[in-house]
């Protein structure tokens, strides 16, 4: 392999000349410089970067722990984040934790060994637990799509409240006052409780507060909760003309239910999703959905990283995203008519 | 931070010493191997992996070359070779190259410079100009969903010629005649032109063959490319009354096409997908495809590039896994007697 010596022997220079070369290319001669960089050329001399990070102790690498990148949700913000992180010389380790702390563990002695500059956590609850280990383990996190009310730590994500509240205005404008819910667990304080609080909020506004909670089912994001979901509210509420869903997925189990039911999406019933990942707008009807800025979320975090690696101050801790209302087909308005007789 | 020399002074031993615990634990004497290990735990001590990677020259850390991370297909792969990474104990360094030249090449330097022991590239045509590359970094390499056929390069997919004629014979199976297809570009030698004239070949054994290629349109796998495709083949051939679609995304775009103009899936066309990506069960209708296995293409490529850095024989160069077909409801079976007017 060829060494820093071989390229100091070939341009007639010293070593520490070649170092300079490299990292502060200004503080050399010109001509000394032009020297070694055509001895870098011919060598094909690859600076490197284990022996680099053992000095500089910065590796351009980051952590990031996420449930699973085969989620769209999460291969989104993934995509804002790897680009983010390209942009500033780094790279990312890519670590699936499946939700499981072992794993989650064993992921983090290994990105410790590798001497990681930083982790960005991802969509997942920081649980006191996590904290401390991220404490003993003394490296540098970023949440993305999640946050931690209890501890200082920088975090990105949208305002999920704020958006659980405008999806249940959104289908009150819309004439709906039948509207349910198809809200994540209530244990899950990231988009669960949020979204489903925010909803009850908007709800209230039309109708007594005891009453809400009947017109709310619950399921954990997936196709299949939806489905099941939607199965159960309806045989309760089989008047209900709208129904908010806290994901696309559940959203698309939840019109699956009603199709083969034979009830048509969004002319007898109206589907409001949550996420705009990119299976919305490739199903029918075309899924009117909460969208969230997965890739600005994932590319806010990793400059967030950077920022705090650095030690530059943050403009903020706890980053909220702008949540948009991206309308396609699957929420229909109903009639004033329809509307006044209530 | 804590070193092996700290470790060696707490356990009253030598370096040597705590170096063989770490490395080969039987050789050191129970009790020695006790006080270091209670040591190591006391301080925290992790080993400095780039220090090791510096002797070992294996720095468990393989690069991952995907065109883009957000593509479902893609995300699949990778999650296949994240687990199998993990199961070796190595890491993956995620790298999106948006199909862009540059763009790879600047992340074949980085990955160099980090000595990455090797790489898998993937889902992309294996170019003379990526070989030339690849030989000039001198990086093992492995090829998963694509493969060369000029260079001796380990690769893992399906039989993509296969897969086109098996769709094309379930389709006639299925008592089908007037069957287009909507193919990848036929410049694209892993996924457009193999599919292309595997199915062309199912054809060839109803129609001459002349006259199938009027029958065939093409996309670059998109959803708007399988929409605007369906509605130049349909325009062509208003009799159709099948549709293979090279990709799921496409197939979707072409539902979606053949909803807008009020023509019912499978009911009058039948549309037969290509992946099983996760939208494929999500949609309604159902998609019927064919199955790739997507998890075990990222799992296999990462087992063959570790048998390839351990200098093991590869039982062999090139892998084809069995592709399947995944039976929906976007797929209609013709009566007999509709088949036998023919």
């Amino acid at each position: 392999m060829t060494t820093i010596k071989d390229v100091a022997k070939l341009s007639g220079v010293s070593m520490s000349t070649v170092s300079r070369v490299m990292n502060a290319p200004e503080s050399v001669r010109a001509d000394k410089r032009e020297k070694v960089e055509k001895a870098i050329r011919e060598l094909r001399y690859y600076p490197n970067a284990l022996a680099r990070g053992l000095i500089s102790k910065r590796t351009e690498t980051l952590g990031v722990l996420i449930p699973d990148v085969s989620n769209p949700y999460v291969s989104e913000v993934i995509r804002g984040m790897e680009d983010a992180a390209h942009s500033l010389g780094s790279n990312l380790i890519l670590c699936n934790t499946d939700r499981n702390q072992e794993r989650m563990i064993n992921y983090l002695k290994v990105l410790k060994e590798k001497q990681v500059d930083g982790i960005i956590y991802t969509s997942e609850p920081f649980t006191a637990d996590f904290h401390k280990l991220f404490e003993e383990f003394n490296m540098p996190v970023v949440l993305a799509s999640t946050q931690s009310i209890e501890y200082e730590i920088p975090s990105v994500k949208i305002n999920d409240e704020k958006a659980g509240y405008d999806a249940g205005m959104y289908l009150i404008r819309k004439g709906h006052y039948k509207i349910g819910m198809i809200s994540g667990p209530i244990e899950d304080p990231i988009a669960g409780y949020t979204r489903y609080s925010g909803f009850k909020k908007a709800m209230s506004e039309i109708l007594p507060m005891e009453t809400i909670d009947a017109w709310i089912e619950f399921g954990s994001y997936r196709y299949e909760d939806g489905y099941e979901a939607m199965k159960r509210l309806y045989k309760k509420q089989p008047e209900v003309t709208a129904v908010f869903v806290a994901s696309d997925e559940m959203a698309l189990g939840a019109i699956s239910y009603l199709h083969q039911i034979g009830i048509s999406v969004p002319e007898e019933v109206s589907v409001l999703g949550f996420d705009n990942t990119k299976i919305a707008k490739m199903c029918i009807p075309k899924l009117t959905t909460i969208g969230q800025p997965m890739y600005d979320i994932g590319q806010k975090a990793v400059f967030k990283l950077e920022a705090l690696l650095n030690s530059e101050e943050l403009d903020e801790l706890r980053s909220y995203l702008d949540h948009t209302i991206v309308e396609r087909d699957s929420v229909k308005e109903l009639s004033r008519k329809l509307y006044s007789n209530w």
